[in-house]
């Protein structure tokens, strides 16, 4: 007993020390200036619908969208999973999903539903969303999350990052956040978390540890920002942008009859939503911003590197 | 022992009895007579992409395509269980799926994965096809075709009738074929069977017991006619329909973005083939040649009444 609390004393003088030797900012690990612009313009849901995956390889293949990550339970995962296989510098993560959020398209787990009934609804389905009554047995998200990642691997896919949607897996708690820091510290995958967020979550930051990558801002824009506005907002976050590695996170599918069928019970995230990012994403006016502005473009796969987990 | 004897041989001859009690035709059971013309127009695949649920909704709504079934495994199955519900007058059953042929957009099984994995292949999604390496484990055959029902059931659908996805069911031996039937029983529901399959499949008549329906005819076109020749391929099939009832099985889609990703690979039932049948089965001219070969359109809603299973 005694030398068990010595060991524990000695690890926790030991976090300390580590805690207090502060790194520094992701920025110079990147091998830039502490006050450089760098932006990942971040692309989400890849695997959802045919038109989003389209859609997304058209903004990647443009170069001014350099990351995405893909939905493994999702139905057209196969589609999106070639292309990455056959796309091997492509920055793709995965968009860890435990919520089935739509209502005329929808989608399940990865794992065995044995396993994971508090993930599920009573057809079988990922819930719609959590809420108070949603009682998510940690161990099941682990496991479910882990089978998704195993299943891309099993397609030939190698991801670059982790990242979850609708930030379920990090804002719904210190044990789940903890999940996804475990699983990706085993498969030495870097997570997508920001200081952003550390004020309104304060588990956040004390779950971290000294090799854990810290986005420094994430910009994504929201419901209230009327469709006229769309680029007047993305042009005023890119002439504000801070200092440091910021995330743009973003929605990109083609507004066709399968996108307008898939999100047609709200306008959140909707087709409309979708194509007004893909153009503005696109255009030679956002182009010209990230050079009027100073701003460059880095991807997951440098954010890897710098944290030597590649 | 002997007590038992005594009613086995009871139910022997009772059921040789039944056998030899021929019952009339499926068209006089219907009430026509039994040189009647019935055709069943039946739309497969809904819920496997939008289009094919959208296409197959607008032809149901044109009343020359009388019937459909759903796959309930597949993404878009709660769009097409939605209109089942709020549309109980329309002849919808479920099309049982333990496969998923396509490339690009691919689905699982309902049941949890851990008890059907003589199903599944090493990424966790049903096999693109069955082969002779293929054990399908019947069990597990059906435990997940009743998982299927189960959750049309839990999502408010009541299905009129069975039939099995690219007939894998009924044309892969007797043990699967005697699992549909038993199933069937269960829920009360006919199942799709032609005597048409009677010479090439010589289990399935003795299967079948004096209750179960069988229809005299099918005609479903093959790869083998050039799109150019799709007209006259119906044509000729409606002008030489055999007395009795006929289930033309047909395959629906919108040719779009969607349809065309889904099926690339591949042109048999692909997103082309299947807006050929959408134009031929909402056309004025296929509307025609039912009248003009005095064929009457009849349901498994029908079928189900008359075998007194509703």
């Amino acid at each position: 007993m005694k030398l068990a609390l010595v060991c524990f004393m000695f690890a926790v003088v030991a976090g300390v020390a580590l805690g207090q030797n502060v790194p520094s900012s992701l920025a110079e690990k990147l091998g830039y200036a502490q006050d450089a612009k760098l932006l990942i313009v971040h692309a989400d849901d890849l695997g959802m619908t045919h038109a989003v995956n389209a859609a997304s390889i058209h903004a990647l293949e443009s170069g001014l969208v350099n990351s995405a990550s893909m939905m493994v339970p999702c139905p057209w995962f196969p589609e999106i999973a070639d292309y990455a296989k056959n796309h091997p510098d492509a920055d793709l993560g995965l968009h860890l999903t435990l919520t089935s959020e739509r209502v005329y398209l929808r989608w399940g787990p990865v794992a065995s539903k044995e396993k994971v009934p508090s993930l599920l609804d009573s057809a079988g389905y990922f819930f719609h969303d959590w809420n108070a009554e949603t009682h998510i047995n940690p161990k099941e998200a682990e496991l479910e999350i882990r089978a998704q990642i195993e299943r891309a691997y099993a397609m030939g896919v190698r991801p670059t990052h982790l990242d979850t949607q609708q930030y379920r897996l990090i804002m719904s708690g210190k044990d789940l956040f903890e999940v996804v820091l475990r699983v990706a510290h085993d498969y030495r995958l870097p997570v997508f978390v920001t200081r952003d967020w550390f004020a309104e979550h304060p588990y956040l930051e004390p779950s971290l540890g000294p090799r854990d990558i810290v986005v420094d801002h994430t910009v994504t824009i929201e419901p209230t920002v009327p469709a006229e506005k769309w680029v007047d907002f993305y042009t005023q976050a890119l002439r504000n942008l801070q200092p440091g590695v910021t995330e743009f996170v973003i929605h990109l599918a083609f507004d066709g009859e399968e996108m307008r069928a898939a999100t047609r019970e709200r306008d959140t995230w909707g087709a409309a939503w979708r194509q007004r990012d893909l153009d503005f994403f696109t255009s030679t006016n956002f182009r010209r911003l990230l050079q009027e502005q100073n701003i460059k473009l880095i991807s997951w796969r440098e954010v890897a590197r710098a944290a030597k987990l590649e």
